[in-house]
């Protein structure tokens, strides 16, 4: 992957650069030697890694806004971190830039139930923001697989969905205002725990933006009432295509499931070896759960059921305890450690519309035997979010550049049918140089324009999102 | 309302804009004989009116970029006009500007149950998108008291809601995606069928724009299943502050209902004269509407009636039947058409935190004492989406600025106690000068330079949104 080569002027600067970061932090929080900011060298997508000038931890919006002023006047390049999970290579450093991690920003500052809100410092982990209301049966919907670790910062730069994101939207449909620190040290409030915005609606457009636009450092989310209840039905069908099927099928009914979740046979055989969940032997499965009082859920499962039994199923399994229920969804949960139990994988994200799922699928079956690359499919069906998990030898040479080329063909498709580069991961570096085939130039450039309004030297995260090319002069021509 | 003294250089060549817009356009479709173009002076906001130089009505997205592309050579500002059901004055022309009405657009372009979209010209309006797929039990969720003239134009252009978006959102959460013109004609499309956006989210900006970024000349919205009943309750209280509560402690409970509707002692009052829906006469009502089975209805009603009972109320009248539904929502939708009987009226749109419903509402009865005008509040009560009447004589001295001057204390308030300058009506010219006392001189500056990458030499919808002042400045620095 490239990246652009530093500037020399910023590395000869490093001491200089590290003293002003020490002067408006506490000592702790300045990390500059380099066997400790190993650890910032990469994110989640760890095929890639570079190490930065330095690392520094805020605990505060004031703190951040002073780093960003001293980055700023220096002309040094920051590159926002939160949990580090991005498998999009969403926070990786260039060698020239500064690492912002808000792991240290990590508060619930408000809670309020009545207004149905939590506000939180964005360095909080996605888990831990549902943890703070269930006390009062309340829950923050959206659910990143990576949920344990990731944090609501990368959860906004990605607009991050998840298993349950089909009937309670992504995080764009969850974020009601932010509290975010420009390039240039200003802190600004945008959107709120009321509804609408007045003018230009800028919190939509921060949201996705991957750390293009400025430091999230406060977010105010929306939380729900808990459910009363959930429960699964595991189906099994003799090929991708019927699955694909039915799952058109239930959403083209009106049914809105909280989940359709999809595993095909590379993916089943791996977990089952991996986890043992019972599930069969089949050419691929489908978890549907639904939620809601007990007569909710059965009104709902028999729909469903009768819509699966219209495509032979060749396996149709009911939960009847919370113990089954955890059965089906331990597989899924296991999916893609058991992936990478067998070996190296790269872990793609793009969505499609829903109907096209059968002939996506076989267009990856097919790419899989041209590139000689194994694949499995585990995803998000309901609203046509994929994730082919393509297996490669990070030790064989050329494996990871084969596993490069298959995962953009795939992604090509996606938007071939009508679909998105990218779901939930966001493009990082892993997809910058696959706009072109989204967005026609003029598009990417009205996108630029935006960007330069609110980071005019295209300091804030380099390197990502954009074409490296386009992206690079710009910034050249800011210098 | 002050308006910005047209440019003479424009008035002066009238007849030769018109002759390039006739060049481009079908006869019919330029309309510039004074008489005619009367239609076009106001939209809803009916109080300001000013002729427009012309207006003409495209058919298609080529000739919305025709006519955009000579407006952008001849330097003439360009009004997008929807249904011209705006309150906030969002389609005002200014003597100088060519209204740009897309009501010859209406067509559907594409129905798909299976990915749960439709996709129509933008002049649509808003009943006629539900009513495409009636059919098949389908309907578009965002329902504006205006929905059978109003159209999908304006909708997207105000992010416009309705009773029913407690539960489904509003526009923002139901726009898929759209073909856009640019005011150099050039078309773009945003967004899609398929989840998320690649790069920044530039849906999410346009959406709620009023006109500012472009022309929107086709939508992919949102579908949904209709549920399979719907049956409201109807509430009377002793006093606002005690139905604030109600509404509060529902919300609080975490039950979501599809529309929780307020109304206060004059619209009730008004209401029973003009409509006789046999009201309660009581200081406030509630009407809760639930939603689902017949089963998921009754358990959802059983736990609103049960809180409603903790807060005393004089009326608790569940419907028994369709009539009684029906005749529970007449007096509600037959309001704004009482309060029009009894004077003029001025109707406001701001938003609260839900909780802030009982001071809001008592500030605005002393507020009406003070101002010496009589106020009625009929509103969306479950997302604090409120609707202020202030009742005036446009034929009395003074009386309308009197008026504007409480609106404005009205909205200054709402943003006081952490809510919006506007709900779904917009800014338009109403709420410009307003928008100061929402954001900081930079939060507004950058939103002016997001328009600049859009519209750089300020053609789109003049004198709207932005503070005259400021929109004046950035429209003659562009010359």
């Amino acid at each position: 992957m490239d990246m652009p080569a530093p500037n020399p002027a910023i590395l000869s600067r490093k001491a200089q650069i590290v003293a002003r970061l020490r002067s408006v932090l506490p000592a702790d929080a300045v990390i500059d030697d380099p066997v400790e900011t190993r650890a910032y060298e990469c994110d989640a997508l760890t095929a890639y890694r570079c190490p930065p000038l330095a690392a520094v931890l805020p605990a505060s919006t004031e703190e951040v806004s002073a780093v960003l002023r001293v980055c700023h006047e220096e002309g040094v390049p920051v590159v926002p971190r939160g949990a580090g999970t991005s498998l999009a290579g969403g926070a990786m450093p260039t060698e020239d830039a500064i690492i912002l991690g808000v792991a240290r920003m990590n508060e619930v500052l408000e809670t309020d139930y009545e207004n149905r809100f939590i506000r939180v410092q964005t360095g909080r982990t996605n888990m831990s923001v549902s943890g703070a209301v269930e006390e009062e049966d309340f829950f923050y919907a959206p659910d990143p697989s990576s949920q344990l670790a990731c944090a609501i910062a990368g959860n906004i730069a990605m607009n991050s969905g998840g298993a349950h994101c089909l009937k309670y939207g992504v995080t764009t449909n969850n974020l009601l205002g932010v509290k975010m620190v420009m390039m240039d040290g200003e802190v600004v409030e945008i959107g709120g725990a009321h509804l609408d915005a007045a003018g230009l609606d800028l919190l939509g457009l921060i949201c996705g933006s991957e750390g293009q636009l400025g430091v999230v450092t406060e977010a105010t989310l929306r939380i729900l009432r808990k459910p009363e209840g959930a429960r699964p039905v595991l189906m099994g069908f003799d090929s991708n295509e019927v699955a694909g099927h039915c799952v058109s099928d239930i959403i083209k009914a009106g049914i809105l499931p909280v989940a359709i979740e999809f595993m095909d046979r590379p993916c089943i055989r791996a977990t089952e070896a991996f986890a043992g969940a019972g599930y069969p032997d089949c050419e691929a499965l489908l978890i549907v759960e639904v939620e809601g009082s007990e007569e909710e859920i059965e009104a709902q499962l028999e729909r469903i059921i009768a819509i699966a039994r219209t495509h032979n199923p060749v396996e149709l399994r009911e939960s009847g305890s919370a113990e089954e229920s955890a059965k089906i969804w331990l597989g899924r949960k296991s999916a893609f450690g058991a992936m990478g139990q067998i070996n190296d994988y790269m872990c793609l994200d793009g969505t499609i519309p829903v109907s096209q799922l059968p002939l996506v699928l076989r267009r990856i079956g097919e790419m899989s035997k041209d590139f000689g690359l194994d694949v499995g499919n585990v995803f998000h069906a309901g609203d046509g979010n994929m994730h082919p998990l393509i297996l490669f030898d990070a030790n064989k040479p050329g494996d990871l550049e084969k596993c490069e080329a298959f995962g953009a063909e795939i992604l090509k498709l996606c938007v071939e049918v009508g679909g998105c580069l990218t779901g939930e991961h966001g493009v990082g570096i892993e997809k910058r140089d696959l706009m072109v085939t989204q967005y026609e130039p003029g598009d990417l450039e009205i996108q630029m324009a935006v960007k330069d309004v609110f980071d005019p030297k295209w300091l804030l995260n380099p390197a990502k999102v954009f074409p490296l090319a386009a992206s690079d002069a710009r910034r050249i021509a800011a210098e």
